[in-house]
């Protein structure tokens, strides 16, 4: 029995996330059951984490234990022959027995990405949220600094991750980079985990602030709340990228 | 009476192509329906040229005439409001009378993307032809010089241009650049002008040379044969951008 990695990027738009649930084609599912046939024995694929409906992944990780030996050159053309271009499996590599996706991540990195144009460039229409309200980029970029670094993030997160004792809620964003590019701003997070939603939370936060709908002020008060009512409402999915998930070497 | 030029910019990928044909969804179309909805009376949109099914233009150009005096930022607002995300208004001007988006056109310039990843990064999947046979650059390379300049391209114009006495089939490539980017290649075409699918049965001749299919030696052949049949299939619609339209000023 070997214990393999997968390194996966997907454009999240026609799926319903990361996750598998009944009744809805998800990226964990297709890529579970394309594994059955080709490896001919149950499967079980674990993520670093789920991403939601609309999210993309540049290099999502998952892991899974197989009794075949796999020769890397040949699943990866296989797999991709298996599976839908929006879903490509970019490297399978063999992880010692203790590996493990989500509990051996020491750091992910997420990106947002922003469009300020009046008219959005149809090709970023999928990639990129398009602001069209008044954007004060001081605020905004006042109002990130705000994020970084240790925080009990509850009034930030969804409920699969509040209310539950097992959860720690207290996470560190370690980097918040606001970028500009053609079009707008790409945010760069980086931090050693992040709750349910809590990116998308952020960067809604940080618009609603941008509009003058709520102020950099009330930040603090809506960490101490630990209240997800106080912060503002998520930020589409499609802007969304799970970037990169760093393992200790 | 008045005329105005558009500049459009459109993901192709849903669409019949540009040009206006029953039983289809084309982007002329949409766009002449909204502008009469728009200014409530009837349009004739005319184009620089078409573009085929799946082929995407960052900058197509096309003219109407209208009785409206049309204020250009109310109208990209409302058009842009009523036309879907993958089809952007990007300018609307007020031109001389004697302007006309095809026949005033002096140069256009078209763009081709390959990839040539092992695994196609499944953004770029719709706007990128994936390269799976073997490529031999410096074939590609050597072929491409060959259709720089002015020639008969009869060998590589589809039927609308063909054997009709009113069409000259001779044209001006002036530059054909082939430019390194992430994942593989991007042609750059600029030339005078380009019968109907004339790039692409270009890049295919020249895809079918850097796999060996076909020889470097052999285009000459092909340009004075005036044979369709000699050079190669069209590559794939989705890699092929219409980047721009020069008029002269």
């Amino acid at each position: 029995m070997s214990k393999y990695k997968l390194t996966i990027s997907y454009d999240g738009t026609n799926y319903c996330g990361w996750q598998i649930q009944p009744n809805s084609t998800t990226i964990q599912e297709l890529i579970q059951n394309t594994m059955k046939v080709l490896l001919k024995h149950d499967i079980t694929l674990i993520g670093s984490g789920r991403t939601d409906t609309g999210v993309h992944a540049l290099e999502q990780t998952a892991h899974f234990l197989s009794e075949v030996d796999i020769n890397s050159n040949m699943f990866l053309k296989s797999m991709n022959g298996m599976l839908p271009a929006d879903i490509r499996i970019r490297s399978i590599e063999k992880v010692d027995n203790t590996f493990h996706a989500q509990y051996s991540a020491t750091s992910k990195i997420y990106h947002y990405h922003i469009c300020l144009d009046r008219h959005q460039n149809p090709f970023n229409r999928l990639y990129s949220y398009h602001v069209r309200h008044k954007f004060d980029e001081e605020a905004f970029r006042n109002a990130a600094k705000l994020f970084l670094g240790t925080h009990d993030f509850t009034a930030f997160a969804n409920e699969p991750h509040k209310g539950s004792a097992s959860k720690d809620p207290v996470r560190t964003i370690t980097r918040l980079d606001i970028i500009p590019e053609e079009g707008g701003l790409r945010l760069e997070f980086e931090g050693d985990g992040f709750l349910y939603k809590m990116v998308r939370n952020i960067v809604g936060t940080l618009l609603e602030i941008s509009c003058g709908k709520k102020k950099v002020e009330e930040i603090p008060d809506m960490f101490e709340s630990k209240d997800r009512k106080r912060s503002g409402k998520a930020a589409a999915a499609h802007g969304l990228f799970l970037v990169k998930v760093h393992y200790k070497n």
